[in-house]
């Protein structure tokens, strides 16, 4: 029966899907679902701008319908869950988005949420999204670590300011646990949650996680 | 200057075009900003789904984008502001959607509001609108009149289906002003809210308003 | 037909209507509805404390009674739409608040909105009224220039502090649009925006574009 | 020391005042503040609409400053709290209104809190006083018995119509405890709450418990 | 490495025990985490009053510290999700309950969530909890089917109350998904769903689910 | 008649229930109820953690019930309410807590209300308590002053916390009144309030005003 998990990063940067391919891993368990990371080729380079949003709805349900005959769930790997409400409406599988399960996950982790974004431009559609989603209520915060897709390629100053960005979502807005705003950046998790004292989601392997038991039970 | 509105009806049905423009005639002042409706030629006889939803957001921002010589304002006429975001980065000009721009006029009628949708499958795409705009506290609800593009062609039967409906949120769900989740059927606005007794408030002549005000102003 | 729009100053300080009313002068259309900015006499010199408020609500209704032969709509000039239900309840004219417009001008410009405040005190009467009009989930917050109206006639001084206020609320509480929280000073709102890169809301503006529409669509 | 708890009925009716000062009764304790009720003699004759709301705002300011030297705490004796904010920047005492107490009282007593207001015109200006006070959350909803002020002097068919406002309350809108939107109506309590089985909360005493706190606490 | 997940019946109906772990098969993965019911032989036969929920939270705790060396996270199976906060304190493992969870993941299935409640005198505690988890903008509305723990033995009546609760919840309240508020129905779900054609979650598997993906991922 | 307020301290510190009895005597009337503060004897020395909550609720609702004979009302006088809701199932009397009358209290006094929390790890436990009450429209924030059981007996160190943590919530958060979050302090109360210049309430004396009520009232 077709169970793989499509784990689709809609930026058609490789090296994000490879680290979302390796968050991955500890969720591959043997006589459970496959897991693949995708690189949607069409994407932006980043999903930056609601540009690059809109730009990757139509290619992502395009390409979960290609792959229904193996596929068991689908996971859209952009902190934006773009296209997410199309791709549920096109394909019978079930389909996360990281933006969604890493905030429900944190819901299970601490009482006030905080986000660490990529860009301060994105906070205005992300909050769009926590709105729609009805988390106001557990809003703590959400600040941006302000580097751009080439800046975050230097993984000291890129940890460096999520330490910082951290640091200020939980002491000055009380957050209580923090979502990475980003996808492949699973590798930071660790180090954030150690240094901050509080817990950190990464949110594909949040998503991830909710579809694998999707797909086990078949609902 | 550059100060004409233009009201882009998403969907490529021409009639709901003809239905906008009749209904912008109030708007049109001498002196005043020009007001031209189009319809794109992109889009699906009717936005119904996500997918018809999706399809029509790079097409509208393309062509704000060929009308910004001309354009003082954009104004989306589809009720669920489709690219409304996108149109927003894409162009130097206001852009309003008439969901929006309904929705915060309702405000000003009346405490709780009500809208009317088309189909019952457009009801939670609208829910997380008002959640990511942030309209829960004052939503009386929403409640389809169910017919399809085809049935909509029956205007009595329309009517009817409009009042029924508006009857039921005034009476269960005690809204105290309805919004009209459509474009292009303001010629049954007075007589719903002359029988239901409760302002109605046509969304597309909401939105045209706040976009007057806006080229007027300069801001 | 009776289609003058009334803006009523319900202080009594004539260089504040005097201020109302060159921010009006671009609503002003050949063709279009005729715009009068008037003071209530009975009004204290600033709207300042409850007592102020409750002192016009009745004088502003009986104005507003004795100019219904020949308006088409009221816009009530003053930051805590002072009387505004009253009045609504009085004449069959549209009636419309700058704060009310204000904020819901506002959700179309960015997705939290500040509010600049001219003294402490009014907060949290500003708040009830947010509450009362659902607005809580997109206010980012509020803070004073903390002037008197005397100290107001000093405009170097007055824009200095709308300035380091503005800029309070986008840097501390992320507002990404502002609401001036008073009635005429739209002579700063240009410098205001220009200096803060951030969208600048004038209410009294706001309030008679909605009154605008509103007598035109004769709804 | 000045220590009398007044009870200002802001309508003009001598029978409502009689009603109000017989709940006050079991308040009155031996060696206890005082408790005094009086009847607003420039009030309409009952408060019904927002005129009558306005009406008694500064009348009842200069009532309660005329007794500041033997008063310990006023309550404000009407469903709209109407003037609460301005008595309350106008007299050093604490001032409590029957609305907010009344709702306040009954979040003690269920988790979702039903309203029966007198007349459906009075529900909007009470959704925009639970907004102001952040109510929405825990708000079953309301509804009216729908009896002008003449009819209520029927005390049967007054019964009757609280009884079944209060069965849809409970039936309908899932409310598990409820406050009754009046004052001078307490004789009723006992009855409603026994037939309905489930609390119902008299809005006067329950301001004037806070008060007699209030007054014996000294802040 | 202790990795087994615990996912334990606070009452002592070992029936329910039963239709717990068979609901878990699906969930059980060759190399992956071991799952085990455990009955909690302290707690009440089921779980309904305050008192049910209250007796169980100190036992729940200890019977979750004996099993730390083999535990790899705790599921608490009873939808009042009681002693959830104290078992966290208590333990280093995850600790999921399954009224949570079972939100949670109603929240990516569907815009507005019902919950079927097994007794009316439950939905006040429950609705404290989805106040606590801030879930109130996207409740849609909790009814009980009214059975007593004797009663929900007579499975046919069961099932016909719980798909006439369902599609009350769908029908009046609008509700696009539902959860099942109890645990050891699992049996039930697929019927539901079918026969209400919307989603249905059954929450100890969705807790489950996300322990599952925390026992994996370690954090 | 019975009518005794027995105000139960659910820990074990005699100190603490010192403080609380001292706080009541203003509420002790002749010819009003009497008032008797209690000590949970199996109680811990504080409530601080999560544990310690759950330890007192059934001894909380055991000593409640063997008072029922002379009760006219409970308080349970810990800013945790423990038990709360389980003493009210035990008991016919009225049952209030602390925090829930605190913050009820707080309404009446100041638009948005801080809390001035012993310990920052209580926090998230008290903003399940606000979510649960449906309170966080009006929530401006809470801060601890993060000082041990042991070290709350240095008085002046105490006090010197509490101001600054209130001065902070007054001036970071805009909060109009405070809530001290703890029993048996009342004795900073009136230092607090005159040097941060905005009310402070006792929430142990807001509760057994309530109580006091509801023992004359019958209800």
């Amino acid at each position: 029966m077709a169970s793989t998990i499509f784990v689709i990063n809609p930026n058609s940067n490789e090296a994000v899907t490879a680290g979302i391919d390796a968050a991955l891993e500890p969720l591959r368990i043997p006589g459970g679902p496959e897991i693949k990371s995708l690189t949607l080729k069409e994407g932006p380079l980043g999903v930056q701008t609601q540009a690059d949003v809109e730009s990757v709805t139509l290619p992502l349900a395009k390409l979960a319908q290609t792959l229904e005959a193996e596929a068991g769930a689908f996971v859209i790997a952009c902190f934006s869950d773009p296209g997410m409400h199309l791709v549920r409406e096109s394909v019978k599988q079930p389909v996360l988005g990281i933006a969604e399960c890493g905030i429900l996950t944190a819901l299970t982790l601490g009482q006030s949420f905080g986000v660490i974004a990529i860009l301060d431009t994105s906070i205005p559609r992300h909050l769009r999204l926590w709105g729609a989603m009805g988390m106001t209520d557990r809003f703590a915060g959400e600040m941006a670590v302000g580097l751009s897709v080439a800046e975050l390629a230097d993984r000291d100053r890129t940890l460096s300011r999520m330490l910082e960005t951290g640091r200020r979502l939980r002491d000055e807005r009380q957050a209580h646990v923090l979502v990475m705003g980003c996808a492949g950046m699973a590798a930071y998790r660790d180090h954030l949650e150690q240094a901050l004292g509080i817990p950190v989601v990464e949110p594909t392997q949040a998503a991830t996680t909710m579809a694998l038991g999707r797909v086990r039970l078949g609902w």
